[in-house]
């Protein structure tokens, strides 16, 4: 069987190191298909990277190996990790993107990169770690190596807990990860969690310079050139516009903070502003 | 025979949507060879797609599949189609893309892609149908499903009257449909109507900031930095600088008119006015 | 064997043109397994297109095609060659890149592109030889065709005297062809020419509007946030800062000159001063 190898970075797409990566694999494991989810990151962005991958990755085949290069911390202590989640392996830092990539689910096999007879044959570049470790181990597990065998076990995940969104019987307050080329606006909170609190769509969501009431199904629920939030294909809610920008239109930035408020909760807090209390 | 599969969207080159089509493709069709034409089409726009697809496909093996997701219904009524059309095959939104692409040819067979057991399993997402819909059927295309069984047949698709240029017997009136990496402006006039009616070069171009007096076969037929209109291997009226970039030098922009006029249009017209006619 | 046709240009991601060679070699060699460097190097820059070749080409297996459409001279008299360095195939116009891609090494085999039989039937279009030339006959390379047969012997390449950075005992000077995605500005300086002159790090650059001292390995050896000489995986002296954007903190622009500049000389030049000399 011909295995897949995708690849995502923050790299661009007018550097070598792309096409380095890919020709290290090719010589290692000349039968792998490569199938490039993304080389457009933001630079460093691993919150972005993770809501992509939980994107894509999930369509791929069982045994698809994913190497994923955002390495902020490139050349210092970080280990090269390698994993197994769902039947798929994911090779690169350890610097909390898998963790976010899981959210509550956990990895079934995880190693220190750390067995050199897979790396790239000479010291590693200190500055290119995805060429002459993170590709071959790549390569090798692409051409049938088991993942036990590239590295030594290992208990845990670097752990990132900056990155989930927090909720309360109030509501939650996430942030926006990632705008998409049609200006979508797309949150760190999953449906999963938004439904372990709010019964269907009685919420209001405060986002950039605009409050929209209530979660819908599609964009044509509401007018064209309306607002509306929703769980689009990614199961992350998102912000949009029908046939709009809502990027630009909704002056709504990376990073920017989304509140989602349960009526029950301004109800209630309504009540005891009534009452008195805060 | 392994089959390709081209891929052109508005998706641009930072989002999962591409990967995860391609992901659903290769569970169906594991030999199928995925090729790229662009995913840098501007947003919905199907003009400047069909433009892109016409410079392309013909290139491409009998039997290429070509999965064209420009969708700006999507979610509303608009149907999804398959066709056949000079050996290869087309699926995408009926959104009047494929008859631009064909011009004054037609398909050999359409079908409006009805039959759910070729999409993905489940409900398909009401946002993203090149997902369900879409590469699905494309995956079973090339796995060797013939395309009368994926679709119920459709007499014709959607037209798009606004998409063609407008001529008389004075000149050809069309716009600027793309403008590539070099600056050069594409218009939407092809050689094929001009040629109907002018003989030769005796035209007179008016684009953006200049008039331009006839077309030439090359770049190099006017001086450095000098503006040429010709037919270049796209086979449409296209408007250069040599050695330069015509979109920023000649300040055309994407949309801008371009009028042809003929010789003989503008002699009897100065004929006309010298007898004071109209 | 799979034969790997690697395809560089600067034609970018939203013109037809890629697709099109690629579907030209498709028809010819099916089997061929094509892998993009770039088609994203700066308009008719042949020093970039080098450098980021240099970076790429050598991971790749023996045998493969490197076909490299850079092409200002298109529609003149420039010939179009192939050609054989360190066992791999090199494919386009003969405009000065690939000397400078191969620095003071040389080809093994140099040809002329001139047998028609192994071009696009019909007339190649004169402003597309990417297409019409150069695809076909590396399609017909991959297909297995000797180099020798699809053209006439060449003794020579035209050179590109202005494309390396001079040197005498005070120093070296070069300049920056290439800012990557992370603000790193490489530079043309190769280690090599460095270390011929300079021992150790005792050296200072000029840059933009810093001055840094000495050569480091890696970007962690100097504090975040400061800047950082070092010849990182690309073999070339290259300006960075340590978690930051050197292109921009440090206003280098691509084209900027940078001089590295001996201590020896500076002491010399020193003394010199303080004995009256100049």
């Amino acid at each position: 069987m011909q295995r897949i190898i995708t690849l995502t970075s923050d790299f661009g797409y007018r550097d070598p190191y792309v096409a380095a990566m890919k020709g290290v694999m090719v010589h290692i494991a000349p039968d792998a298909r490569f199938v490039d989810i993304t080389h457009g990151i933001s630079a460093q962005d691993i919150a972005e990277a993770a809501f992509v991958l939980r994107q894509s990755c999930p369509f791929f085949p069982r045994k698809s190996i994913h190497l994923v290069v955002i390495d902020p911390g490139v050349g210092t202590e970080r280990l090269p990790v390698g994993l197994e989640y769902k039947g798929q392996f994911y090779i690169g830092p350890d610097n909390g993107l898998f963790p976010l990539l899981m959210g509550e689910e956990s990895a079934d096999r995880i190693v220190a990169l750390d067995k050199k007879e897979y790396w790239r044959t000479g010291e590693p570049s200190t500055t290119f770690h995805g060429r002459d470790v993170f590709a071959p181990v790549a390569g090798h597990l692409a051409r049938g190596v088991a993942l036990r065998d590239v590295g030594t076990p290992l208990r845990k995940l670097q752990p990132l807990r900056w990155g989930m969104p927090i909720s309360d019987e109030s509501g939650v307050r996430g942030w926006i990860i990632h705008i998409d080329h049609f200006g979508n606006c797309i949150s760190n909170i999953p449906q999963s969690l938004l439904e372990k609190y709010a019964a269907g769509n009685d919420v209001t969501c405060y986002v950039g310079s605009t409050i929209i009431n209530g979660i819908h199904n599609t964009y044509g629920d509401v007018d064209q050139q309306e607002p509306v939030v929703l769980f689009g294909s990614s199961g992350f809610l998102e912000v949009a516009i029908n046939g709009g920008d809502a990027h630009q239109l909704l002056s709504i930035k990376k990073g920017d903070p989304v509140n989602v408020i349960f009526a029950d909760a301004r109800r209630r807090h309504a009540t005891r502003r009534k009452a008195g209390l805060r």
